[in-house]
């Protein structure tokens, strides 16, 4: 049985990590840290992981940017291999997440999502197969609220694609103003925004007479707490110092092309 | 048994009309007007209309714009009704076909497919119950030889859209140069090229939690002729001159809001 | 400004409720009912209705079953309009409902969600369009806790499609077991479970060369809050007592379908 | 520039060849065979490949299972490698291809889509690294005329799945007869049929939260022409005798997982 301890254990995410590993029968959370130690599980709960004297195989971290480093700090005092699912850390904070990664397994990842991670896989293999007689389209759907358009991940799926297709292609994110035929070596790149989508990515090989797509939809932000799960159980196995992330996750999986 | 001269006979679409034709048993084609008159099917086929003295209900034309003012002689002469599928007509062409209207029924549509008529009227409900609580997106997709974005339909349906709508909708094409939350009364349009797709319209109602999505998928352009088998069928109930369209075929079928 | 009752306001849907609210600007909620008083929003919490002497101009109730009885005595009394958004009643309760009806307007509808009501008037009316020449297939998709299959809501649909079709339709859930072309008077219907999918409905007519397609899906449970608020809106406006449901909303909005 | 003789070549899938060669500035068609010695396109053709005396590289075979003795006769004798795309041998006919893919390398392939042949691909990569903790759904659309339900091609996605995962797949192609939660180790199989369809696959991962799905469409027939096509092109280059299919000819083309 896996025994995580889970910073942040009390915020929102924190919350839905406990539900998603008492979903597990593999493993278990020994103990929370928070500065909320109201208990909404059953572990107990820490304001300080110091406090804490109980035994666990790796440390889950959706705190906040300012707690990394005394967590870290923990970590490295028990030798823990932690999953780090913060984000906005200064550039003094991401210093400190490297030292310590000389000493313990840090994960860290852009998109903490398992599906995106095998999407951006799966998309370097279709387009060094289906080469140049395929135009690449891509699509994403986010809610009304969001600022930048395309969305991050829309473009690293694109640089996922790009990087994989025998020509270098040229983004386009708007057609209206032109009057030709599409262009071959072109990515088109369409954001659609509306409502409370939580996140939609499609993208598309159009060929002749036949169309490949490859479609990943996010039901809920919900969905990076899984990634993070997914994450801790495979630090585990990691005894070597370094930073990791979940392409590492997938390679590891990879009973196929390993 | 729906008795139809077809004009255009021996062309691609002609062959089409007759195929569809014989598919149904409530209308048989009894005779053709073609250049070509080598015989394709089991109707007799005419060079000239005026030699035809077989007795029909209807007349489907698809031959060409130059052959129109022709074939209205002979409808006028046998007041007969006329589903004109040819397009390009010059000014003066139109001028003809508006004086025949004066005296026969004239069907002409912007476009044939009883399918996007179909939208058009779902989405003019829709927007008018929606209203301002649903952000509306339009999605549309065709082949890379296409030359024009959007497309010639999207801005029908978003004008079909836009015009019951309790707001002034701006429409818009690209986001990627611009920060910002949605602004609440746009309609994006958004263009796909790829391959060889014949045609794909989507139109999204976002809302709070939900999303109505209202699509048309066109699998080939022979989609136009049955249109035209359609406008036919409902043709040869039309005693008053005038000009028809696709629209009366679908108001003449509507049992529930008429 | 539209001045709203919420009964059950501490309860999860309570919650979504008042925030529905507090992002529109033409209504505000002046006090909530709840056995929990604990204050989550700026509106005052009683633990019994009858305990508000504040003036208000429409309940809703998203408390339950049992409450409903003592809401609508409160209701008569006031003579105040209710959207009860409750499940479960006994046949007693049922009745109990059917005569505060004989005096007040009451809302309750099968499903809340003004998206599904809109979309069931869509496909009648598509439905009586597109008549027997386009075969009907139903997809539906729900997260794999769902007991029943096809979902109630995906029936309903069903039902709505063949009561405008010229056929009486038979419904088809498995194709497998038989070897042939497929019947012309069939609805199909399939459901697919997996994860956590909250619902997502789609009607395809599928005809000669093109596809016409009506989607809705639902983001989270909070889509029923919505409708609810939209209910409340309506309500206001209804002196007669009766019962209504969200057919009458969506019939008031309908500026072309009067 | 390759040089192609193509078998076949006066019937509709032996013209759509000839278009798709005419496409592509790196291949041509330097000679057709058929009994019907009519010309279509610029090259000449022969009623029997033993007339024809022109240098070839690889030969496509449109015609019929009952020419490819012959033809294969052809090719041993000029050591050519054969792109064999009639289908419905007979016992006899698949042992004299066994035969000559003794001495020529040929070519046969199950599916001659490329996209299928990836989609499989994909999906065992998928399912091998989703594991148990993702739900498998196929759904496929055929036109109405098919007979069988699920598609050959659905059943082959299934299998390329279910080799993949952990567990033991069972298949399910109907739910509405039962009342419980779907079962963790099933891969749902749902057929819809309609209209004129061409072929639609989509393979659904669903997830806690997220779903991942890999889908194609077949616009019409003629894609399997494109599979011969780049078939041929692969074929070209294998020297050695033996049967190669359209696996061989995607890992050839893939760079990443070779």
């Amino acid at each position: 049985m896996l025994k995580i301890a889970l910073s942040g254990c009390s915020g929102r995410m924190g919350r839905v990590i406990a539900d998603i590993v008492a979903s597990r029968n593999t493993m278990q959370i020994v103990a929370g840290f928070d500065v909320n130690t109201a208990k909404y599980a059953d572990f107990p709960v820490f304001s300080d992981p110091f406090e804490c004297t109980l035994d666990c195989d790796v440390i889950i971290d959706f705190s906040n940017a300012s707690s990394t480093e005394h967590l870290l700090a923990y970590c490295e005092k028990h030798h823990l291999p932690v999953v780090i699912c913060t984000t906005g850390h200064t550039g003094e904070q991401l210093d400190r997440i490297r030292s310590a990664a000389a000493k313990i397994p840090v994960f860290r990842s852009g998109n903490m999502s398992i599906g995106i991670n095998l999407m951006t896989a799966l998309l370097r293999e279709a387009a060094s197969i289906l080469g140049d007689q395929y135009d690449v389209e891509i699509i994403e759907k986010h809610h009304n609220q969001k600022l930048d358009a395309p969305s991050g991940t829309a473009l690293m799926l694109a640089d996922a694609v790009a990087g994989a297709l025998p020509y270098n292609a040229t983004y386009v994110y708007d057609r209206h103003q032109r009057r030709e035929k599409r262009p071959a070596h072109e990515i088109g790149i369409s954001a659609i925004r509306g409502g409370t989508i939580v996140g939609e990515h499609t993208v598309l090989f159009c060929g002749r007479d036949e169309i490949i797509e490859i479609k990943h939809t996010a039901l809920s932000r919900e969905v990076f707490a899984v990634g993070a799960v997914d994450a801790a159980a495979f630090m585990v196995g990691c005894q070597k110092p370094g930073i990791y992330d979940m392409n590492d996750v997938i390679a590891a999986r990879n009973i196929e092309f390993p």
